[in-house]
């Protein structure tokens, strides 16, 4: 497999289309389509030291629970639970986006670092996102004061036993990450 | 929040960009951009009721081994590990895609059904992409016969130890289900 070029379909702030032409196992040339939030996107640049986004699984230490959202997002047009997370601001570490998130969407403060992923891929079929998951143990009352305009976040503290729920409710709507941070703790008790 | 209109900005046979409008939680109107596998997008047909792919979570109960593929991805340039995975084909239940997609990718056969997650989305922010993950046990010899030209997979067969190794390898680009999954095997020894 081979990249022959790569060129920018559309011209958007935050997300753009590019088109690949690349050779196939069998030696044709072949195209295939993505997005990026990068320009050039990844692949391109080579740059793969900083990911797009941090999501960040944290457990609330003094309540025993696990800290889920319950957010609306515009491309589901519906609520959807999942894990805290944003965008890594430029010249922003890892370690402050995921502390600054946390706090802006639900209140809560990071206590202690659990464990960081290396950049890993959110569906490298249709783009080249890339996140960081951060394990952290948290504090505080949950708040919604540092939300944003665009967010309309609620923040829920979860058992064990609602952990295994929310995976078998066919009723909601919930982020892949989220499902499989939730089935861990459900059926462990813990989060890693 | 409240979408007002979605319009599609692109025109290609697999992939889509689309425009929402919408009011945000202070009601005033913003836009957001995303990509669906759909036209119409889910938020507008509102059809969630087949995921856009399947993902599998196989364990070779005869080798006590959990099934993961590395494999060329276009958008990142680079092959990634993942786990085997597709689009759903028209028409075709989830069980019979997971069957299929495991068998072309990997040359395994399915040996015993133990769970299928409902439709869960893979990074919302940007995309409607719903799959679902089907957790099998499987049998059979690791084979590549089954692979069509546009795919170049290698299939590994991975220890509880080789799991929890390749969650730590920041030299190799993985899958974020994969990662997840592969982080529960290596620390528990079970796929769910």
């Amino acid at each position: 497999m081979k990249i022959q070029s790569v060129n920018k379909l559309t011209d958007y702030p935050y997300l753009n289309m590019f088109e690949t032409r690349y050779e196939d196992a069998e030696g044709r040339d072949r195209v295939w389509r993505f997005v990026s939030r990068k320009n050039p996107p990844r692949c391109v640049s080579g740059v793969w030291d900083i990911p797009d986004a941090v999501v960040i699984v944290a457990f609330h230490a003094g309540k025993n629970r696990l800290v889920i959202i319950r957010e609306f997002r515009v491309p589901l047009g519906d609520y959807q639970y999942g894990l805290p997370a944003g965008l890594v601001d430029k010249g922003e570490t890892v370690a402050d986006s995921a502390s600054r998130e946390l706090f802006e969407e639900t209140g809560l403060t990071v206590t202690r670092w659990i464990k960081t992923s290396p950049l890993i891929y959110s569906s490298s079929g249709m783009t080249d996102e890339s996140i960081a998951l951060v394990y952290v143990e948290c504090a505080g009352e949950p708040s919604s004061r540092g939300n944003t305009a665009s967010e309309d976040i609620e923040t829920l503290l979860v058992t064990q036993e609602e952990a295994a729920a929310l995976c078998r409710d066919e009723c909601i709507k919930v982020d892949v990450k989220t499902w499989l941070v939730l089935s861990m703790y459900g059926a462990t008790g813990t989060i890693c």
